[in-house]
């Protein structure tokens, strides 16, 4: 009996040390005012190359290796809001996950209070509050797009039904890997206490690469130009729309129209190397783009929660309720404000007959895709 | 005459309104007081998966994919700071580095003023205030020690020639690359122009690894554990050092060693983890940190721009001026403070034997390897 109490006496000292320790940690945090961390999950969050080989066609691991710093050093959320995040990947990646892990702790970010790495996905979910899913099944050369698609419909079911159950009830999700869109009405599907409004997708990197062509375009900085809009598809049929895009000229505000004067480019070349950019990068890179990726996920997010400026919009993929006649409950690309947390569609745009029609075009390919992907539910 | 006056007229006037143009932006660049864009040059800056089975060993690309965001983001030089970049890499690499720009555009990043990419050392050094040297020859399996050495010099000597001509006077200079003592005291001879106070190497990151240690050891946030130092050498005879560390408890700044209250531990494990740090991230990663390094790269740059906290020191990498005994000259890392772009090596610190030998074995160590060098430029 002695030699019990013997071993048991400092551990019940060591644990009240600890818990006096946290009680005043807490209290200390509180009145210094310091925030509570944010809990964020990224999955395909690892990258390793020698494993490249094995798996280039599973998991994009460089936009999350790209991703988890800016998140640490509050790119995402601000300079003064802690963060926690978990990384999921699959179980082939768990040792790149943990270098990540790693590497993570080495750079000492003072804003990231915790990681989790994990290669199960309730556990990586657990009272998460924003969810970057950027793990997906990309295509292999000769594939079948059914067997894409059925490959991503079971993931993304699987992803949701744990958000569903362990994720903070207020989690907003960032689809990031394609079909971002088709992945993100699935989640939404089996995602039933997650609020509609909380589940979109990334079209901000089609978004800033609209902004870019411009601003090459006028030689102007980027930062003088906004409210292009992504409309449709996070695919090579979105539609980049310059019409009611705004440049600063240093000496007031105009239409990017009347700048750029060439109705041609703007319904041609500007269209086509947005939509073509991710090609192009790859054909350079010889793989997809991360950094910029990363970069836009970032924004998307940020912008979501802090709010867009005022006299600007955003692109983000949202679920439709049925502004400019897309139909409700798709989940499509539209200009967007954010204030508070929320975003909010762009009303009263005037659409003329060339939009229209591209904007016809991406909501009767997103049907497809959603048939597509309920039939694989139904495999 | 009248077809030559036809074809130059609007040009003229082209050329006018151009010019308008950029004086009216700058005017309002004044009046707004947007700062001037400072120009940060990033050598070994391009990564691209598929070349690297033909490069592992020259050309560290991954690091300066993580650094150039970072830089661009303003996490480097602060949120309100404009940026150009000058991206240098080897021509094998020149296409990644095109491929590097197009995702920088794409950022749409609204610091980003600019990006120069090039395989020619002059043009990628022409008026650069911050220069990050992250390109290098990394030694291969089976090499010789001298011949990596002697590789290294010879990149080295050409980047100063470079730096010394075309770079603006008061250029600061971080080097990254291994020997990055070495490399920047070879940097240093041949770039006479360049204050010497201005050329330093990183030890940042180990600087890191070894507040994160003990962060995990006495499971505190990072945060809150600051003035470790390293010594010497960014090899793995480096000297981490936390005799002097300090912990804030949440109530009141507390000794580290006082904490942690194992002598061995931080003599044998402490010293031994952060030294083997980077093997132990190669291992698990199969390649080298990039993250973590470029992270550390930006945290350099920003404490000695922007200075240190008030009560707070970081390690880098710089010409010993015999402080500690260590022999003038030498680029040694010593715990510095920084202030207005001025970094002073903290003075008076008590060093115990223990401490003493380790310091002295760096600087022996750096000694022979700055003989080496100078060998290698007489071959």
């Amino acid at each position: 009996m002695d030699d019990f109490v013997s071993i048991e006496k400092p551990l019940v000292v060591l644990g009240c040390a600890y818990l006096s320790w946290k009680i005043i940690k807490h209290i200390s945090s509180f009145l210094t005012l310091e925030k509570e961390p944010v809990t964020v999950l990224v999955t395909g969050a690892a990258c390793s190359l020698n494993n490249f080989e094995n798996w280039p066609h599973i998991w994009t691991g460089q936009i999350g290796y790209a991703l988890v710093p800016m998140i640490a050093r509050g790119a995402m959320l601000g300079p003064d809001q802690p963060v926690i995040v978990h990384l999921l990947d699959i179980e082939p990646a768990a040792e790149a996950l943990n270098a990540l892990k790693m590497e993570l702790i080495d750079a000492a970010f003072p804003l990231l209070k915790g990681v989790v790495v994990t290669t199960d996905v309730v556990e990586a979910c657990d009272g998460v509050e924003i969810a970057i899913l950027v793990g997906g099944y990309r295509r292999k050369d000769g594939m079948e797009r059914k067997d894409v698609m059925s490959k991503n419909v079971s993931i993304y079911k699987a992803q949701a039904l744990a958000l569903d159950q362990h994720a903070a009830p207020d989690c907003k999700v960032l689809v990031v890997a394609n079909p971002a869109n088709t992945n993100a009405l699935i989640l939404r599907e089996f995602a039933p206490s997650i609020p509609e409004k909380n589940i979109t997708c990334l079209t901000r990197l089609d978004h800033n690469r609209a902004l870019a062509q411009i601003s090459e375009r006028l030689n102007v900085y980027v930062s003088d130009v906004k409210n292009v809009i992504i409309w449709g598809n996070h695919s090579s049929t979105q539609y980049p729309d310059a019409n009611h895009a705004i440049v600063d000229t240093g000496i007031g505000e105009k239409p990017a129209i009347e700048l750029v004067d060439d109705d041609n480019w703007l319904k041609t070349e500007f269209v086509e190397t947005v939509q073509q950019r991710g090609a192009a990068i790859i054909k350079a890179r010889k793989m997809s783009s991360a950094l910029s990726a990363a970069s836009s996920a970032c924004d998307h997010i940020h912008d979501w929660v802090l709010g867009t400026p005022k006299g600007t919009w955003v692109s983000m993929g949202v679920s439709s309720d049925g502004s400019y006649g897309i139909p409700q409950g798709l989940v499509y690309s539209f200009p967007v404000t954010c204030d508070k947390g929320e975003w909010s569609i762009v009303q009263g745009l005037k659409i003329d007959e060339f939009s229209r029609a591209k904007m016809d075009e991406n909501a009767k390919e997103l049907m497809d895709e959603k048939s597509m992907a309920y039939s694989c539910l139904g495999d």
